[in-house]
Protein backbone atom coordinates (compact mmCIF):
# COMPACT_ATOMS: atom_id res chain seq x y z
CA UNK A 1 0.00 0.00 0.00
CA UNK A 2 1.23 3.64 -0.31
CA UNK A 3 0.44 6.28 2.21
CA UNK A 4 -1.34 10.32 1.77
CA UNK A 5 -0.47 13.33 2.42
CA UNK A 6 -2.85 16.41 2.02
CA UNK A 7 -2.92 19.91 3.56
CA UNK A 8 -6.16 22.18 3.22
CA UNK A 9 -5.50 25.89 4.47
CA UNK A 10 -7.03 29.19 4.74
CA UNK A 11 -3.95 30.64 3.69
CA UNK A 12 -1.21 30.16 1.53
CA UNK A 13 0.71 27.79 3.68
CA UNK A 14 4.86 25.99 3.38
CA UNK A 15 4.39 21.33 3.96
CA UNK A 16 7.98 21.36 4.53
CA UNK A 17 7.53 20.41 7.99
CA UNK A 18 5.16 17.42 7.50
CA UNK A 19 6.70 16.73 4.36
CA UNK A 20 10.05 16.09 6.41
CA UNK A 21 8.68 13.41 8.18
CA UNK A 22 6.76 12.38 4.96
CA UNK A 23 9.60 11.61 2.90
CA UNK A 24 11.26 9.44 5.59
CA UNK A 25 8.78 6.95 4.95
CA UNK A 26 9.72 6.98 0.60
CA UNK A 27 11.98 3.65 2.02
CA UNK A 28 14.12 4.83 5.08
CA UNK A 29 11.39 4.72 8.14
CA UNK A 30 8.97 2.69 5.90
CA UNK A 31 8.44 0.42 2.60
CA UNK A 32 7.11 3.09 0.31
CA UNK A 33 9.46 2.74 -2.35
CA UNK A 34 8.67 3.02 -5.86
CA UNK A 35 8.32 6.45 -5.82
CA UNK A 36 6.55 9.32 -4.97
CA UNK A 37 5.01 12.84 -5.94
CA UNK A 38 3.43 15.79 -5.01
CA UNK A 39 1.12 18.86 -6.17
CA UNK A 40 1.06 22.17 -4.83
CA UNK A 41 -1.66 24.61 -5.98
CA UNK A 42 -0.96 28.02 -6.15
CA UNK A 43 -3.98 30.12 -7.38
CA UNK A 44 -5.00 28.39 -10.15
CA UNK A 45 -1.70 26.94 -11.00
CA UNK A 46 -0.27 23.09 -10.14
CA UNK A 47 3.33 22.69 -9.60
CA UNK A 48 3.71 18.68 -9.75
CA UNK A 49 7.10 16.91 -8.71
CA UNK A 50 7.03 13.21 -9.58
CA UNK A 51 9.99 11.32 -9.10
CA UNK A 52 9.83 6.92 -9.81
CA UNK A 53 12.91 6.90 -6.72
CA UNK A 54 12.21 6.31 -3.22
CA UNK A 55 11.28 9.29 -1.69
CA UNK A 56 14.12 9.66 0.49
CA UNK A 57 17.20 9.50 -1.44
CA UNK A 58 15.59 11.22 -4.04
CA UNK A 59 17.17 15.16 -5.27
CA UNK A 60 13.84 17.02 -6.36
CA UNK A 61 12.51 15.59 -2.51
CA UNK A 62 15.23 16.88 -0.98
CA UNK A 63 14.43 20.43 -3.08
CA UNK A 64 10.70 20.69 -2.34
CA UNK A 65 11.83 19.44 1.60
CA UNK A 66 14.34 22.96 1.34
CA UNK A 67 12.45 25.31 -0.88
CA UNK A 68 8.93 26.76 1.16
CA UNK A 69 6.16 26.72 -1.92
CA UNK A 70 3.56 28.30 -0.21
CA UNK A 71 -0.12 26.90 -0.91
CA UNK A 72 -3.59 26.55 0.05
CA UNK A 73 -3.68 22.98 -1.45
CA UNK A 74 -1.00 19.89 -1.34
CA UNK A 75 -1.34 16.43 -2.22
CA UNK A 76 1.73 14.12 -1.74
CA UNK A 77 1.93 10.65 -2.36
CA UNK A 78 4.61 7.79 -1.75
CA UNK A 79 4.44 4.38 -3.68
CA UNK A 80 4.26 0.78 -3.12
CA UNK A 81 3.58 -0.51 -6.43
CA UNK A 82 0.50 -3.26 -5.91
CA UNK A 83 -0.87 -2.29 -9.46
CA UNK A 84 1.23 -1.31 -12.39
CA UNK A 85 5.41 -1.38 -13.20
CA UNK A 86 7.45 1.31 -11.78
CA UNK A 87 7.48 4.25 -14.17
CA UNK A 88 6.66 7.95 -14.32
CA UNK A 89 3.53 7.35 -16.14
CA UNK A 90 1.95 5.36 -12.67
CA UNK A 91 3.55 7.93 -10.31
CA UNK A 92 1.18 9.53 -8.25
CA UNK A 93 -0.66 12.46 -8.15
CA UNK A 94 -2.36 12.53 -11.24
CA UNK A 95 -3.30 15.45 -12.58
CA UNK A 96 -5.81 16.54 -15.42
CA UNK A 97 -7.92 20.06 -16.24
CA UNK A 98 -11.81 19.82 -16.25
CA UNK A 99 -13.55 23.24 -16.34
CA UNK A 100 -10.75 25.22 -16.67
CA UNK A 101 -9.00 23.91 -13.50
CA UNK A 102 -6.57 21.39 -12.54
CA UNK A 103 -7.76 18.52 -10.35
CA UNK A 104 -5.22 16.93 -8.43
CA UNK A 105 -5.83 12.83 -7.55
CA UNK A 106 -3.58 10.45 -5.23
CA UNK A 107 -4.92 6.97 -4.59
CA UNK A 108 -4.07 4.29 -1.46
CA UNK A 109 -5.73 1.10 -2.42
CA UNK A 110 -6.96 -0.93 -5.00
CA UNK A 111 -10.08 -1.59 -7.24
CA UNK A 112 -8.91 -4.15 -9.35
CA UNK A 113 -12.45 -5.36 -10.62
CA UNK A 114 -13.58 -1.60 -11.25
CA UNK A 115 -13.00 -1.28 -14.85
CA UNK A 116 -15.51 1.39 -15.72
CA UNK A 117 -16.53 2.42 -19.74
CA UNK A 118 -14.21 5.28 -20.52
CA UNK A 119 -15.65 7.55 -22.97
CA UNK A 120 -12.41 9.27 -24.27
CA UNK A 121 -12.68 12.43 -22.45
CA UNK A 122 -10.09 10.97 -20.15
CA UNK A 123 -8.22 8.23 -20.76
CA UNK A 124 -5.35 6.84 -18.18
CA UNK A 125 -1.78 7.53 -19.42
CA UNK A 126 -0.27 4.90 -17.48
CA UNK A 127 -1.48 1.26 -16.41
CA UNK A 128 -2.81 1.78 -12.74
CA UNK A 129 -6.59 1.24 -11.27
CA UNK A 130 -5.82 4.76 -9.64
CA UNK A 131 -5.69 6.53 -12.43
CA UNK A 132 -8.32 5.14 -14.27
CA UNK A 133 -10.73 5.85 -11.34
CA UNK A 134 -9.31 9.44 -11.71
CA UNK A 135 -10.05 9.32 -15.42
CA UNK A 136 -13.88 8.11 -14.29
CA UNK A 137 -14.59 10.52 -11.52
CA UNK A 138 -14.01 12.83 -13.83
CA UNK A 139 -15.40 11.92 -16.82
CA UNK A 140 -18.66 10.85 -14.72
CA UNK A 141 -18.99 14.75 -13.03
CA UNK A 142 -18.58 16.41 -16.80
CA UNK A 143 -21.24 13.65 -17.92
CA UNK A 144 -22.99 15.32 -15.19
CA UNK A 145 -22.95 18.60 -15.11
CA UNK A 146 -21.99 18.98 -18.79
CA UNK A 147 -19.90 22.57 -18.92
CA UNK A 148 -21.11 24.55 -15.92
CA UNK A 149 -19.00 23.62 -12.69
CA UNK A 150 -21.28 23.09 -9.49
CA UNK A 151 -21.13 24.78 -6.46
CA UNK A 152 -19.09 22.95 -3.70
CA UNK A 153 -21.76 21.29 -1.73
CA UNK A 154 -23.28 19.88 -4.69
CA UNK A 155 -20.19 18.93 -5.71
CA UNK A 156 -19.11 16.99 -2.57
CA UNK A 157 -22.79 15.61 -2.38
CA UNK A 158 -22.39 14.49 -5.97
CA UNK A 159 -18.91 12.20 -5.33
CA UNK A 160 -20.65 10.83 -2.70
CA UNK A 161 -22.97 9.80 -5.00
CA UNK A 162 -20.18 8.00 -7.18
CA UNK A 163 -17.93 6.41 -5.01
CA UNK A 164 -20.43 4.80 -2.69
CA UNK A 165 -21.01 1.70 -5.11
CA UNK A 166 -18.05 1.23 -4.94
CA UNK A 167 -17.19 0.84 -1.15
CA UNK A 168 -17.17 -2.65 -1.10
CA UNK A 169 -15.02 -3.40 -3.86
CA UNK A 170 -11.91 -2.58 -2.37
CA UNK A 171 -9.53 -0.33 -0.33
CA UNK A 172 -10.24 2.99 -2.11
CA UNK A 173 -8.72 6.15 0.12
CA UNK A 174 -7.97 8.86 -1.68
CA UNK A 175 -7.49 12.67 -2.04
CA UNK A 176 -8.64 14.92 -4.40
CA UNK A 177 -8.41 18.54 -5.12
CA UNK A 178 -9.29 21.63 -7.64
CA UNK A 179 -7.21 23.81 -6.00
CA UNK A 180 -10.56 25.47 -4.03
CA UNK A 181 -10.82 22.43 -1.51
CA UNK A 182 -9.83 19.15 -0.75
CA UNK A 183 -11.79 15.62 -0.28
CA UNK A 184 -10.69 12.66 1.21
CA UNK A 185 -12.14 9.35 1.37
CA UNK A 186 -11.55 6.73 4.08
CA UNK A 187 -11.79 3.61 2.76
CA UNK A 188 -9.54 1.98 5.51
CA UNK A 189 -6.98 4.22 7.24
CA UNK A 190 -6.71 8.11 6.72
CA UNK A 191 -6.35 10.70 9.93
CA UNK A 192 -6.27 14.43 10.02
CA UNK A 193 -5.35 17.23 11.98
CA UNK A 194 -6.22 21.00 12.82
CA UNK A 195 -3.69 23.46 13.58
CA UNK A 196 -5.17 26.54 14.91
CA UNK A 197 -4.51 29.39 16.94
CA UNK A 198 -3.24 28.64 19.74
CA UNK A 199 -0.44 27.19 17.86
CA UNK A 200 2.15 24.70 19.69
CA UNK A 201 4.90 22.90 19.28
CA UNK A 202 4.76 19.85 17.14
CA UNK A 203 7.31 16.63 17.03
CA UNK A 204 7.86 14.53 14.19
CA UNK A 205 7.27 10.85 14.62
CA UNK A 206 9.44 9.58 11.81
CA UNK A 207 12.70 12.13 12.49
CA UNK A 208 13.35 14.44 15.58
CA UNK A 209 12.57 17.49 14.36
CA UNK A 210 9.89 19.88 16.05
CA UNK A 211 8.45 22.86 14.72
CA UNK A 212 6.94 26.13 16.88
CA UNK A 213 4.22 26.92 15.12
CA UNK A 214 3.24 29.89 16.96
CA UNK A 215 6.18 31.70 15.62
CA UNK A 216 5.54 31.01 11.54
CA UNK A 217 1.88 31.69 11.98
CA UNK A 218 -0.96 34.15 12.66
CA UNK A 219 -3.78 33.85 15.22
CA UNK A 220 -6.08 33.32 12.05
CA UNK A 221 -4.00 30.69 9.91
CA UNK A 222 -5.98 27.55 9.85
CA UNK A 223 -4.10 24.49 8.17
CA UNK A 224 -5.56 20.86 8.01
CA UNK A 225 -2.97 18.06 7.10
CA UNK A 226 -4.37 14.61 6.46
CA UNK A 227 -2.29 11.57 6.08
CA UNK A 228 -2.56 7.77 6.02
CA UNK A 229 -0.99 7.56 9.39
CA UNK A 230 -0.47 10.82 12.18
CA UNK A 231 3.11 12.50 10.89
CA UNK A 232 3.60 13.81 14.96
CA UNK A 233 3.51 12.24 18.26
CA UNK A 234 2.18 15.20 20.33
CA UNK A 235 -1.16 16.43 18.20
CA UNK A 236 -4.52 15.58 18.35
CA UNK A 237 -4.77 13.45 15.58
CA UNK A 238 -8.49 12.54 14.37
CA UNK A 239 -9.02 8.80 12.67
CA UNK A 240 -11.62 9.02 9.88
CA UNK A 241 -13.85 6.32 10.34
CA UNK A 242 -13.75 3.53 7.69
CA UNK A 243 -16.07 4.33 4.98
CA UNK A 244 -16.28 8.24 5.24
CA UNK A 245 -15.70 11.19 2.85
CA UNK A 246 -14.63 14.37 4.32
CA UNK A 247 -14.49 17.82 2.73
CA UNK A 248 -11.78 20.36 3.87
CA UNK A 249 -11.94 23.86 2.66
CA UNK A 250 -10.60 26.64 4.36
CA UNK A 251 -8.54 24.79 6.72
CA UNK A 252 -10.60 22.73 8.43
CA UNK A 253 -13.54 19.99 8.03
CA UNK A 254 -16.30 21.60 7.06
CA UNK A 255 -18.07 18.24 6.37
CA UNK A 256 -18.10 14.57 5.90
CA UNK A 257 -20.83 11.81 4.99
CA UNK A 258 -20.77 8.24 5.24
CA UNK A 259 -20.12 6.04 2.15
CA UNK A 260 -20.10 2.78 3.65
CA UNK A 261 -23.43 0.94 2.32
CA UNK A 262 -25.80 -0.04 4.87
CA UNK A 263 -26.47 -3.59 5.37
CA UNK A 264 -29.16 -3.77 3.16
CA UNK A 265 -27.44 -2.58 0.58
CA UNK A 266 -24.27 -4.29 1.03
CA UNK A 267 -22.70 -5.34 -1.80
CA UNK A 268 -21.52 -8.67 0.12
CA UNK A 269 -18.01 -8.53 -0.61
CA UNK A 270 -18.14 -8.17 -4.41
CA UNK B 1 8.53 37.76 -26.34
CA UNK B 2 9.87 34.62 -25.16
CA UNK B 3 12.45 32.07 -25.50
CA UNK B 4 12.23 28.46 -26.54
CA UNK B 5 14.06 25.23 -26.36
CA UNK B 6 13.45 21.88 -27.69
CA UNK B 7 15.24 18.54 -27.81
CA UNK B 8 14.33 15.32 -29.82
CA UNK B 9 16.51 12.09 -29.64
CA UNK B 10 17.07 8.90 -30.61
CA UNK B 11 18.33 7.26 -26.84
CA UNK B 12 17.72 9.11 -23.45
CA UNK B 13 19.57 11.76 -23.29
CA UNK B 14 20.16 14.95 -20.86
CA UNK B 15 19.65 18.51 -21.52
CA UNK B 16 22.27 19.87 -19.29
CA UNK B 17 24.08 21.29 -20.68
CA UNK B 18 21.82 23.46 -23.55
CA UNK B 19 19.90 24.54 -20.58
CA UNK B 20 22.32 26.50 -18.76
CA UNK B 21 23.06 28.66 -21.87
CA UNK B 22 19.20 28.86 -21.89
CA UNK B 23 18.83 29.80 -18.22
CA UNK B 24 20.84 32.44 -18.37
CA UNK B 25 18.99 34.35 -20.64
CA UNK B 26 16.05 34.43 -18.05
CA UNK B 27 16.98 37.31 -16.44
CA UNK B 28 20.49 37.29 -16.94
CA UNK B 29 21.77 37.32 -20.01
CA UNK B 30 18.46 38.51 -21.55
CA UNK B 31 15.47 39.77 -20.38
CA UNK B 32 12.97 36.91 -20.15
CA UNK B 33 12.24 37.30 -16.20
CA UNK B 34 8.48 36.25 -16.62
CA UNK B 35 9.27 32.56 -15.52
CA UNK B 36 10.01 29.53 -16.93
CA UNK B 37 9.41 25.89 -17.50
CA UNK B 38 10.32 22.79 -18.86
CA UNK B 39 8.71 19.40 -19.37
CA UNK B 40 10.69 16.17 -20.07
CA UNK B 41 8.86 12.98 -21.27
CA UNK B 42 10.51 9.85 -19.63
CA UNK B 43 8.43 6.66 -21.36
CA UNK B 44 4.66 7.81 -20.96
CA UNK B 45 5.25 10.17 -17.94
CA UNK B 46 6.06 13.70 -17.93
CA UNK B 47 7.79 15.31 -15.59
CA UNK B 48 7.18 19.41 -15.71
CA UNK B 49 8.43 21.76 -13.94
CA UNK B 50 6.94 25.64 -13.96
CA UNK B 51 8.24 28.61 -12.01
CA UNK B 52 6.94 31.86 -12.17
CA UNK B 53 10.28 32.98 -10.56
CA UNK B 54 13.24 34.36 -12.96
CA UNK B 55 15.25 31.02 -14.24
CA UNK B 56 18.51 32.52 -13.67
CA UNK B 57 17.46 32.81 -9.85
CA UNK B 58 15.24 29.93 -9.36
CA UNK B 59 16.71 27.18 -7.47
CA UNK B 60 14.10 24.81 -9.58
CA UNK B 61 16.24 25.46 -12.63
CA UNK B 62 19.47 24.73 -10.56
CA UNK B 63 18.27 21.73 -9.73
CA UNK B 64 17.39 20.81 -13.49
CA UNK B 65 20.95 22.06 -14.46
CA UNK B 66 22.55 19.85 -11.99
CA UNK B 67 20.62 16.84 -12.33
CA UNK B 68 20.48 15.05 -15.27
CA UNK B 69 17.16 13.64 -15.93
CA UNK B 70 17.26 11.26 -19.56
CA UNK B 71 14.55 12.22 -21.99
CA UNK B 72 13.83 11.46 -25.72
CA UNK B 73 11.34 14.79 -25.87
CA UNK B 74 12.27 18.18 -23.89
CA UNK B 75 10.36 21.31 -24.00
CA UNK B 76 11.26 24.52 -22.27
CA UNK B 77 10.41 27.99 -22.28
CA UNK B 78 11.67 31.06 -20.31
CA UNK B 79 8.81 33.88 -20.55
CA UNK B 80 8.54 38.12 -21.11
CA UNK B 81 5.09 37.74 -20.35
CA UNK B 82 3.09 40.09 -23.54
CA UNK B 83 -0.09 38.34 -22.71
CA UNK B 84 -1.31 37.38 -19.00
CA UNK B 85 0.00 38.16 -15.85
CA UNK B 86 2.92 36.38 -14.07
CA UNK B 87 1.98 33.71 -13.19
CA UNK B 88 1.58 29.87 -12.35
CA UNK B 89 -1.33 29.09 -14.16
CA UNK B 90 0.54 31.36 -17.04
CA UNK B 91 3.75 29.84 -17.00
CA UNK B 92 4.32 27.33 -20.31
CA UNK B 93 5.00 24.74 -21.22
CA UNK B 94 1.25 23.76 -20.98
CA UNK B 95 0.06 19.93 -20.26
CA UNK B 96 -2.75 18.13 -21.55
CA UNK B 97 -3.83 14.53 -22.13
CA UNK B 98 -5.47 13.39 -25.28
CA UNK B 99 -5.70 10.06 -26.69
CA UNK B 100 -3.70 8.52 -23.54
CA UNK B 101 -0.88 10.44 -23.74
CA UNK B 102 0.27 13.53 -22.65
CA UNK B 103 0.86 16.85 -25.21
CA UNK B 104 3.39 19.67 -24.17
CA UNK B 105 3.33 22.62 -25.39
CA UNK B 106 4.69 26.38 -25.71
CA UNK B 107 4.67 28.88 -28.11
CA UNK B 108 6.32 32.39 -28.30
CA UNK B 109 4.55 35.42 -29.96
CA UNK B 110 1.06 36.14 -30.19
CA UNK B 111 -2.11 35.49 -31.83
CA UNK B 112 -4.23 38.30 -29.90
CA UNK B 113 -7.40 37.85 -32.75
CA UNK B 114 -7.38 34.01 -32.71
CA UNK B 115 -10.38 33.59 -30.50
CA UNK B 116 -11.31 29.95 -31.44
CA UNK B 117 -14.98 28.66 -30.02
CA UNK B 118 -14.23 25.83 -27.87
CA UNK B 119 -16.44 22.85 -26.92
CA UNK B 120 -15.25 22.36 -22.88
CA UNK B 121 -12.94 19.40 -24.05
CA UNK B 122 -9.93 21.54 -23.02
CA UNK B 123 -10.14 24.82 -21.28
CA UNK B 124 -7.47 27.18 -20.80
CA UNK B 125 -6.66 27.40 -16.86
CA UNK B 126 -4.82 30.74 -17.41
CA UNK B 127 -5.82 33.36 -19.23
CA UNK B 128 -2.78 33.61 -21.88
CA UNK B 129 -3.69 33.27 -26.05
CA UNK B 130 -0.95 30.32 -26.02
CA UNK B 131 -3.07 28.05 -23.51
CA UNK B 132 -6.27 28.80 -25.88
CA UNK B 133 -4.78 27.94 -29.10
CA UNK B 134 -3.01 24.62 -27.54
CA UNK B 135 -6.60 23.88 -26.14
CA UNK B 136 -8.08 24.44 -29.43
CA UNK B 137 -5.31 22.39 -31.50
CA UNK B 138 -5.92 19.26 -29.48
CA UNK B 139 -9.21 19.61 -29.17
CA UNK B 140 -9.39 19.97 -33.40
CA UNK B 141 -7.47 16.78 -33.24
CA UNK B 142 -9.83 15.01 -31.26
CA UNK B 143 -12.77 16.34 -33.29
CA UNK B 144 -10.96 15.23 -36.38
CA UNK B 145 -9.95 11.78 -34.94
CA UNK B 146 -12.34 11.01 -32.40
CA UNK B 147 -10.63 8.70 -30.20
CA UNK B 148 -7.80 6.96 -32.73
CA UNK B 149 -4.81 8.73 -32.85
CA UNK B 150 -3.70 8.93 -36.23
CA UNK B 151 -0.22 7.67 -37.34
CA UNK B 152 3.06 10.44 -37.09
CA UNK B 153 2.71 11.57 -41.02
CA UNK B 154 -1.13 12.04 -40.93
CA UNK B 155 -0.79 13.66 -37.87
CA UNK B 156 2.02 16.14 -39.49
CA UNK B 157 -0.03 16.69 -42.62
CA UNK B 158 -3.15 17.56 -39.84
CA UNK B 159 -1.01 20.14 -37.51
CA UNK B 160 -0.15 21.69 -40.74
CA UNK B 161 -3.72 21.99 -41.91
CA UNK B 162 -5.03 23.30 -38.62
CA UNK B 163 -2.31 26.27 -38.36
CA UNK B 164 -2.21 26.69 -42.22
CA UNK B 165 -4.51 29.51 -41.47
CA UNK B 166 -2.92 31.22 -38.71
CA UNK B 167 -0.21 32.48 -40.11
CA UNK B 168 -0.99 35.60 -41.35
CA UNK B 169 -2.61 36.14 -37.73
CA UNK B 170 0.22 37.07 -35.50
CA UNK B 171 3.55 35.23 -34.53
CA UNK B 172 3.71 31.31 -33.66
CA UNK B 173 6.34 29.64 -32.86
CA UNK B 174 5.59 26.84 -30.84
CA UNK B 175 7.14 23.72 -29.78
CA UNK B 176 4.89 20.56 -29.18
CA UNK B 177 5.42 16.49 -27.96
CA UNK B 178 3.48 13.64 -27.30
CA UNK B 179 6.19 12.39 -25.98
CA UNK B 180 7.13 10.45 -29.55
CA UNK B 181 8.03 13.13 -32.15
CA UNK B 182 7.93 16.67 -31.51
CA UNK B 183 6.41 19.57 -33.92
CA UNK B 184 8.01 22.91 -34.18
CA UNK B 185 7.08 25.87 -35.85
CA UNK B 186 8.56 28.97 -37.07
CA UNK B 187 6.46 31.59 -37.70
CA UNK B 188 9.76 34.73 -37.09
CA UNK B 189 12.44 32.86 -35.60
CA UNK B 190 13.53 29.73 -34.76
CA UNK B 191 17.03 27.62 -35.27
CA UNK B 192 17.88 23.80 -34.69
CA UNK B 193 21.29 21.51 -34.83
CA UNK B 194 21.40 18.12 -35.45
CA UNK B 195 24.34 16.57 -33.29
CA UNK B 196 25.81 12.98 -34.64
CA UNK B 197 28.70 11.60 -34.95
CA UNK B 198 31.60 12.60 -35.12
CA UNK B 199 30.76 14.23 -32.27
CA UNK B 200 32.76 17.61 -31.34
CA UNK B 201 33.39 19.98 -28.81
CA UNK B 202 30.54 22.88 -28.26
CA UNK B 203 30.91 26.06 -26.67
CA UNK B 204 27.72 27.81 -25.43
CA UNK B 205 26.94 31.58 -26.42
CA UNK B 206 25.82 32.67 -22.92
CA UNK B 207 28.62 31.20 -20.73
CA UNK B 208 32.00 29.98 -21.14
CA UNK B 209 31.04 26.37 -21.13
CA UNK B 210 32.10 24.15 -23.25
CA UNK B 211 31.03 20.06 -23.45
CA UNK B 212 33.04 17.54 -25.90
CA UNK B 213 29.93 15.21 -26.93
CA UNK B 214 32.10 12.11 -28.47
CA UNK B 215 32.89 11.43 -24.73
CA UNK B 216 29.49 11.13 -23.45
CA UNK B 217 27.75 9.62 -25.94
CA UNK B 218 28.28 6.92 -28.21
CA UNK B 219 28.21 6.68 -32.05
CA UNK B 220 24.69 6.18 -32.60
CA UNK B 221 23.50 8.85 -31.15
CA UNK B 222 21.10 11.37 -32.75
CA UNK B 223 20.24 14.96 -30.96
CA UNK B 224 18.25 17.51 -32.64
CA UNK B 225 17.89 20.92 -30.69
CA UNK B 226 15.76 23.57 -31.17
CA UNK B 227 15.95 27.14 -30.06
CA UNK B 228 14.94 30.49 -30.74
CA UNK B 229 18.14 31.64 -30.98
CA UNK B 230 21.45 29.68 -31.17
CA UNK B 231 22.79 28.10 -27.91
CA UNK B 232 26.08 27.25 -29.04
CA UNK B 233 28.66 29.61 -31.32
CA UNK B 234 30.63 26.97 -33.13
CA UNK B 235 27.89 24.42 -34.47
CA UNK B 236 26.05 24.11 -37.33
CA UNK B 237 22.59 25.56 -36.49
CA UNK B 238 20.47 25.73 -39.41
CA UNK B 239 17.97 29.27 -39.28
CA UNK B 240 14.51 27.46 -39.95
CA UNK B 241 12.74 29.62 -42.88
CA UNK B 242 9.56 32.07 -41.49
CA UNK B 243 6.49 30.38 -42.11
CA UNK B 244 7.41 26.80 -41.65
CA UNK B 245 6.17 23.64 -39.70
CA UNK B 246 8.86 20.64 -38.86
CA UNK B 247 9.09 17.30 -37.33
CA UNK B 248 11.32 15.72 -35.56
CA UNK B 249 12.23 11.96 -34.53
CA UNK B 250 14.68 10.15 -33.96
CA UNK B 251 16.99 12.92 -33.47
CA UNK B 252 16.82 14.66 -36.88
CA UNK B 253 14.58 16.19 -38.70
CA UNK B 254 12.39 14.37 -40.71
CA UNK B 255 10.60 16.87 -42.72
CA UNK B 256 8.67 20.08 -42.60
CA UNK B 257 6.06 21.97 -44.86
CA UNK B 258 5.62 25.50 -45.87
CA UNK B 259 2.55 27.56 -43.73
CA UNK B 260 3.11 30.59 -45.20
CA UNK B 261 -0.14 31.59 -47.53
CA UNK B 262 1.00 31.46 -51.24
CA UNK B 263 -0.05 34.89 -52.47
CA UNK B 264 -3.49 34.24 -53.90
CA UNK B 265 -4.33 32.71 -50.50
CA UNK B 266 -2.92 35.46 -48.56
CA UNK B 267 -4.74 37.11 -45.52
CA UNK B 268 -3.39 39.94 -46.38
CA UNK B 269 -2.42 41.02 -42.96
CA UNK B 270 -5.09 39.81 -41.07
Amino acid sequence: MCQLLGMNCNVPTDICFSFTGFQKRGGETDVHADGWGIAFFEGRGVRLFLDPQPSAQSPIAALVRNYPIRSLNVIAHIRKATQGIVSLENTHPFQRELWGRYWVFAHNGNLPQFLPDLDGSFVPVGNTDSERIFCWLLQSLRQRYGDVPPARDALFAALHELIYPLSGMGIFNFLLSNGECLFAHCSTELSYVERRAPFNLAHLKDEDVMVDFSAVTTPNDRVAIIATQPLTDNENWISMPPGSLWLFHGGEAVSHLDTLPSPVKSLGGV
